[in-house]
């Protein structure tokens, strides 16, 4: 299972690599959006909302960012799913590795 | 004292309007700071700080205006001294209620 993974040095530091690719993606990309937001913000209200869709970014940023073994086949599977990452970019991690994150993307692609 | 004051309509309606104007002035200067602010994001950390400036604002606006007759004078007092409003543009109301604001403007700039 997932947390019986063991994890190489070279494997540790390709995940490290990877998973620090995808955040500056999405943290690029969340920079972008704010200017765009606030570029067209007309009044308080508009405000309001651009520090509310802030506040629900970095939470999700905190809960998806979450660099632990056990749990990292999961949070690479999401990444790859948000388009963050590809899978061609895990190319350092093993077999096992891989063909669980592909289980994990497959199942959750199953989901209603 | 302050909640013994009575307030005429024709105070009443120039009191709501001076306090419509100064929260329309706090408001458009929020607006350009967060564009301004905005278009200087380069990062997720000024990502994050505009967020906080925007609830820190929205905090102090909620508690500054606060339109009950019973705090109006200490109000008005406070947009003044913030630059939102003029006592000038206080003419409306009586003289019992343009004094007792000065003297609360006064008092708070004793204070160290």
């Amino acid at each position: 299972m997932m947390r019986d993974l063991s994890w190489s040095p070279a494997e540790k530091k390709a995940a490290r690599a990877a998973f620090e690719r995808a955040r500056a993606r999405e943290a690029a990309a969340l920079v972008e959006l704010v200017r765009a937001k606030a570029r067209a913000v007309a009044g308080l209200d508009d405000v309001w909302a651009l520090a509310e869709l802030i506040e629900e970014r970095r939470s999700e940023m905190q809960e998806h960012y979450d660099y632990r073994y056990s749990v990292l086949p999961i949070v690479f599977a999401n990444l790859i799913r948000d388009g963050w990452l590809s899978l061609d970019e895990l190319a350092g991690l093993g077999d096992d590795k891989r063909e669980f994150i592909e289980r994990i993307i497959a199942f959750a692609g199953e989901r209603p």
